[in-house]
């Protein structure tokens, strides 16, 4: 999927073609906020100001290429198993029998799709943990970009949630659904008020300097 | 620029090269979320209950176009705005005299590489408005893909305006600085209050259904 080119991907996001969907779109969009942290680690290597973190700046750049490539490849997985789900909820539904086969296959593909977003939205919150530690030791030219990747990262968390709960909505087995939803709650609440504080921080420093 | 795959502009933004920077990455996302948008126009036409909005649709696809051209074209314009403006910066401040031609460069160039920024901004909020349409008249069953390309182009005001602060933050020009700063306040205000609502309309939607 990431193969296409940038313009491609758009004109198939705004298509009403099954995939990509809003689910991989919110991956990309955290991979892409990520990216935004790792230039900042790249721009703070080698300068003699930060010679100091040097250390610190390449581990964290390992972790955000792990965050990177996980995003990528769950953009791979949303659409793999929406195909499922959407088949499922094509399947007739003429009689009783119908009914039940049709049932049990959209309660099953519901589970896979489901945990793909959460997935993101967990990665998402990994990603916004990063950018704190890159806004803390990261060089001071590119602050605004560290602004820039963890409001995406943010906005990929939001977007990862909107779509686990049009799944879970519909999801019959309420003991996972709440499960599901409990977790997604402490993921956004926490991914939310990091997100926020890293950009009042990154805010005031661009007004105060 | 988006002639790239979606993985070499993701490696490309995160690298230390001058562009794409967040400028550039915030059209794209902006761009992404209004694909959003228009993904959600497509999948209502040719539906049978949906058949009365139809026309309105195809007007809001049509506007849904132009601002995704628009928003890819200010990623380009975002990367050459960058150019003269790296270059003032790395020039020599030794005399007097090169103290002055470095100044005059950078006041000149800072000009444009706000503006740019500026005008993603005011696209994000149109791409705001957009949505509220699509919300209110697009099919239900991609709701969730409204929410997502809202937080989408949120993020991208966001981003563009750290873009604008970076800079105006050593403008000399103080009314002009002014004048950008207070119409970026204007647009952010209006832009995070829409995206908030809309937001909250869809999990409402979301979670009542």
């Amino acid at each position: 999927m990431l193969e296409k080119s940038c313009n491609q991907f758009l004109q198939e996001l705004s298509s009403k073609a099954p995939v990509p969907g809003g689910g991989g779109a919110s991956a990309y969009v955290g991979a892409l906020g990520m990216a935004l942290g790792s230039m900042v680690g790249n721009l703070t290597l080698g300068k003699k100001k930060y010679i100091d973190v040097e250390g610190d700046i390449r581990e964290l750049l390992k972790k955000s290429e792990v965050i990177i490539d996980g995003l990528k490849a769950l953009v791979a997985r949303d659409a793999e198993v929406f195909y499922p789900l959407s088949q499922a909820y094509g399947l007739p539904k003429n009689t009783e029998e119908e009914k039940n086969i049709k049932d049990t296959a959209l309660q099953k593909a519901l589970v896979d799709a489901t945990m793909v977003p959460l997935t993101i939205a967990e990665y998402c919150l990994k990603a916004i943990d990063l950018h704190e530690e890159f806004a803390k030791i990261g060089t001071r030219i590119a602050i605004s970009d560290v602004g820039v990747g963890v409001v995406f990262c943010k906005a990929a968390l939001q977007g990862a949630k909107l779509n686990v709960l049009i799944n879970t909505r519909i999801m019959k087995d309420k003991d996972l659904k709440n499960k599901i939803e409990c977790h997604l709650k402490e993921v956004e609440s926490e991914g939310i008020s990091k997100s926020d504080r890293i950009l009042q921080y990154v805010e005031e420093l661009l007004v105060s300097s």
